[in-house]
């Protein structure tokens, strides 16, 4: 049991930390934790784990059967929506434990209501921020993860092959969007792993734009981001196309990103840092003027969650290691001239790396 | 500006409670307030809103031009990733105010870790909760809102007819679901509310199954639980259709959720309760026997999020008043029987209610 391993991981940060008890609220983390997903929405969701004592998942009651089916073996206690859940956490919890001195919660993830309750109810002296050790964990992919990665990322190529096919003069960014994600959705894939973009013209030229209805015309970039969540895990690509000619500026804008982006792909290996990656792409794309035009970091770890550890920043001093598994992606956008980006899926193994996604990147004229 | 004037009741509000600032983190309460619609991510997005002086929003640099374009005519901070962005927030608080005594904030969307930065940087004796007063301005519809939450309903229906029209022996749940998420965004549509769900068999027997290969077979009821957003705003209904042959079983449990969700419409009007609502549906349920099998609330309000209030629930003492919008939808699931679920979202008029949504009710066998 992959999940019980991982309990045993945090119960053993417990110890060593010597803190009580945490509090998990993330439904991606409970899914690490527990091989349980979902998605609560306003109601409470909550993982309760301990040094020793039996760990428990409190949910609605109406997902207790989903938890159990999902491989769970110890209490789960199920709530109606009438019922008043803290009550029920406060009496699992005392029942273990007659005392607790601090708490580790999830800091970016617990909000303020949930933190009052556990004020109110327990009389912790402190909390603790239990999210660094579980990006840690989660941070290190395992042989059954990477399966997963790497077929969601097998699913983002051909879903991008099939963006590619649709593009055709008059049709709409959401005409595009409507026929990838019904191509890919006919495989038998449930969710994508966020609201999938296509961008053309200037709504390319912005970092985050929002598609809509703007036809495709010649002379504009298609820009291509999307990506598939395969048994819980995600990929993350894009690509740009150009579509009939391609100005001189245009050529440009595109050869600068790709050079970055490989320049930056070709350094990944065990020990290097990932500012010294997010470096390599930046001095590539300063150096041929557009600078002021890449306003983002690098790129992102990715998992579980399509935004996870490690974080490929200017500043991040972060030592790659084998198992990570993380996004390239430099962009320029200059508005009125273009927006390209190019972004992979990258696996650090014990010689160098890996690139799970594989959809070609020299560029395109359709 | 519609959104002026509902920052305009927001300072009033923190005038009226001596409450000197609010903290606005939630993508939803941000449109409500401003127009601007921005999905952060773990990113950073913020509005600091006074009794008197001039609001602000802080966001990612590369996303100042969207805020700007939405039509916000304060300040817009922009920040890079590299960046600690509550510096800014510090300086351009405490440029407009020396001493914050109290905050309101979003106690159910604020996290632990910003709760903690507004603590450290200012010496505020207290926080507020800003929700309960945002949640009910946003209870009560404007005629432009009812507008696009229409229009998201007729978009909701023609899903439904979409989906209906596409069962046939041997499909999956996610073939229709791809067929009826391309025909939505054909229509221009950019999003769903919420995953769209087609449920058969033994997954439209659990109140929240997942949707995925399972194949449509006579016999079986076909649940269809979706949601359109347009212009920002949200639908969200159920349908429920059987497929070949109807069991008395199954047709029993069929009519009483009709019965006990057109009992709840039909006493829709002002004056009458939240939880007179939920006991009308749910004594039907319970006095045919079904009681245990319909473990969730009756429903919730929607606008700007597919969930928020009203809540309609067995406790909920809230007086309904013209304007609100919310869901009636009562279930019955009896594992190895049937699954049925029947959703209309209903607005609350001077003389009773309308149903916005209007895919029919009755009995369908296809």
């Amino acid at each position: 049991m992959k999940s019980l391993n991982r309990l045993k991981k945090l119960s053993a940060w417990l110890s060593k930390e010597n803190i009580e008890a945490a509090f998990i609220t993330s439904p991606d983390n409970i899914f690490y934790l527990t091989g349980f997903r979902s998605e609560p929405h306003e109601r409470l969701l909550g993982l309760v784990v301990f040094q020793e004592e039996e760990p428990f998942i409190i949910c609605p009651a109406m997902e207790k059967a989903d938890a159990r089916a999902a491989g769970w073996e110890h209490e789960i206690i199920g709530y109606q929506d009438t019922d008043q859940p803290w009550d029920f956490i406060e009496q699992a919890v005392k029942a273990r434990i007659s005392n607790i001195r601090q708490w580790a919660v999830e800091k970016n993830h617990m909000n303020v209501s949930r933190y009052e309750e556990l004020q109110s109810r327990f009389s912790s002296i402190s909390l603790q921020d239990v999210e660094p050790v579980l990006n840690e964990l989660r941070m290190l992919k395992t042989a059954q993860e990477l399966e997963y990665i790497q077929k969601a990322c097998e699913l983002a190529d051909f879903a991008v092959e099939v963006g590619v096919s649709e593009i055709a003069e008059g049709k709409t960014e959401l005409d595009i969007i409507a026929a990838i994600e019904y191509e890919v959705k006919k495989k038998g894939v449930s969710g994508m792993s966020f609201d999938t973009m296509v961008l053309t013209g200037i709504n390319a030229a912005s970092p985050h734009g929002t598609p809509g209805m703007t036809k495709i015309k010649k002379g504009d970039f298609v820009l291509f981001d999307l990506g598939v969540i395969y048994e819980g895990y995600c990929s993350d690509i894009t690509r740009t196309v150009a579509f009939g000619e391609v100005s001189v500026d245009q050529e440009k804008i595109y050869q600068t990103v790709l050079q970055a982006q490989e320049a930056a792909v070709n350094a990944v290996k065990p020990g290097i840092l990932a500012k010294q990656l997010d470096k390599i792409a930046r001095d590539q794309i300063t150096n041929a003027g557009y600078g002021e035009y890449f306003p983002h970091r690098l790129g992102h770890g990715l998992g579980i969650s399509v935004h996870e550890y490690p974080s490929i920043t200017a500043t991040n001093p972060l030592r790659m290691t084998e198992g990570m598994v993380f996004t390239i992606e430099p962009g320029i956008y200059v508005p009125s001239i273009a927006g390209v980006r190019i972004e992979d899926d990258l696996l650090v193994t014990k010689e160098g790396v890996e690139t799970l996604t594989k959809y070609p990147k020299s560029l395109q004229i359709i």
